[in-house]
């Protein structure tokens, strides 16, 4: 199955990788109806309210184990999931996966700056990997996940949950088919006022940069996934207004990205006030768009010739990891991979250069 | 009257001029209904569409004369407007305007780089000036305008209509009395697949530039009106997708202003495609915008709260050339004089070089 949110270069560079290096798995097609074993690293918010409720819901996969470095909340999933005290890890015993096969993948859900270093040890340990955006705070470190999941056979996925959500790929679908004719521009933004201060999020050593990194980088992707094109230039501002709260990452940032083709597309995110949730698309002979465009729920959207976009709301969640599960099961390539989260962090510090520096970037 | 989209600086500024150089007028309060005659100076669309019938609605005003180079029009003008021939001039002519007392203003509906020559011969006859914006393709154009006008103790106003507008007075009134708290950022956008391709428009000698002097000025006030600050830094992005069409000036521009205190304003202007007709402004309690925001007619708010902003729509022409008129017979500055329109067309010489040299630049 070919994903609609692959260009062209993504399809030819996930089909050799399928050819040349996707390992071969324990679990055969024959055997389709063994669920995927899932550990789930980094128990916050996330994984608590999204990704263990959507876990119960897959068909595919199941939840197999947990990472954390907190006992209290290893002994609250332990009694809540029933999860056997020997799939029950913390950061420093993660190598010890190795010897376990009721776990498959590793979710990895930790803060930004964590996730090279568990994506690297459950490779290791011969696990396959989910990983949360964005993947890294540095290209580099992205690079390294890569090459940790390459070297280890094993598949390694971004969580672009939205990659997988009807109503974004009916979006991708009205781009790509030119229902409207060729793109001209886009406009994405993304952002909410973020509550306690003291949160990893507002940490750059932890996050990597602010709004950018955590919710911009959904505008970046509609941007991306829209074209199926890559920026070749970039120009960005940001801007502090609270600066007690916003000490250590920006309040909000501005980009604009230039394609091949002269499509321009402006951007922007923010942790300052409860901003936009939106992308539009314009093109020669219309729009198209969604409003909200990124949350997990309730998503909606609009075309220009009166047609609204309500497609079913599924749990995206779900949906991103029964994939990845199938991508494991089938021996197929999957359509968020690594490369992917790379490219999208590559452009996140060019974003940040060009704000810094007031140049606009060449990618 | 103080208008609410004027800033202090700008109240001051049109204060101190009223008290010291505002000219005696002929017209004295005492003659209420005396009618301000206008001589509309272009007679292309706008005038034809819009201000000649807007006139016909006005309390306060008369078409009184036209100025144009076309006999053709000036013959169809004359039958249909009953315009008696001593008010009918043609750009040569305008000097003898000085000896008509029937012509009270001169209305620059020209395209963009004639308007300083035409508001200069006004002046020089005694006429006050409306002139459409942008107000002309230059600073010093712009100021030899003021100089002009002020050395004639004529008054000098731009035709900025949404000043004029409820809906728009709406959300500056949201905005100054902070009803959802401080303003975070604002994004304004404005543009419009443009059609004849040897349109006065997309020759860069008579407008100037492209989109943003035509359309994005709308965001840009939208900017100013609703922050009533001025930038003091802005980047800027241009693109064209289309190099046949938009061989002479820009086919679509991004913009971002910073505001003194660190707020954000994203603008997009474009002759390429039927883009965005709208403004959001973010605060910290909420936000409101409006879309469409910038047309003739039938604007509508939105409020983050639910409440929907849509009050009277009213002949926006009508109510500007009324309010200049009411200027004149009561000696009270306009509240967009000529220095108004001076600073957007800084801002947007701004705006462009930010865009050709992709580096940010400071005002």
């Amino acid at each position: 199955m070919k994903s609609p949110f692959l260009s062209r270069r993504d399809f030819l560079k996930t089909s050799a990788l399928a050819v040349a290096g996707l390992p071969l798995l324990g679990t055969q097609a024959a055997e389709p109806k063994r669920k995927i074993g899932f550990a789930l690293c980094g128990l916050g918010n996330l994984s608590t309210h999204q990704i263990a409720p959507a876990l119960q819901t897959t068909e595919f996969c199941r939840l197999a184990g947990i990472v954390t470095g907190t006992p209290a909340k290893a002994a609250r999933w332990k009694a809540q999931y029933n999860i056997p005290d020997h799939c029950i890890y913390n950061y420093d015993t993660m190598a010890q996966m190795a010897d376990n096969p009721d776990i498959d993948v590793v979710y990895v859900v930790t803060p930004n700056a964590l996730h090279e270093e568990s994506t690297v040890k459950a490779a290791k340990a011969g696990k396959h990997v989910l990983c949360e955006k964005p993947m890294e705070i540095s290209v580099a470190r992205c690079q390294q996940m890569i090459d940790a999941c390459r070297d280890a056979k094993k598949l390694l996925a971004i969580g672009y949950r939205l990659h997988f959500e009807p109503n974004n790929l009916e979006c991708v679908r009205l781009a790509r088919e030119k229902v409207f004719g060729q793109l001209k521009s886009i406009e994405a933004g993304f952002g909410f006022a973020i509550g306690d201060p003291k949160q990893w999020r507002l940490n750059r050593a932890l996050a990597g940069g602010g709004p950018l990194m955590d919710v911009g980088i959904y505008a970046l992707q509609a941007m991306r996934y829209l074209t199926g094109d890559e920026p070749v230039e970039v120009s960005a501002t940001q801007s502090t207004t609270d600066k007690t709260k916003f000490h250590d990452v920006e309040e909000t940032i501005s980009w604009q990205l230039k394609f091949p083709g002269g499509l321009l597309a402006n951007g922007e995110a923010t942790y300052g006030f409860n901003g936009p949730n939106r992308f539009n698309a314009y093109a020669e002979r219309g729009s198209f768009g969604m409003e909200p465009a990124y949350s997990y729920h309730g998503l909606r959207g609009h075309r220009s010739d009166g047609h609204e976009i309500q497609l079913p709301d599924i749990d995206q969640f779900a949906a991103e990891m029964d994939d990845f599960a199938q991508c494991i099961l089938n021996q197929r390539p999957t359509r968020v991979p690594g490369e992917e989260g790379l490219r999208d962090v590559k452009i996140m510090m060019a974003i940040y250069e060009a704000a810094r520096t007031g140049k606009a970037v060449t990618l």
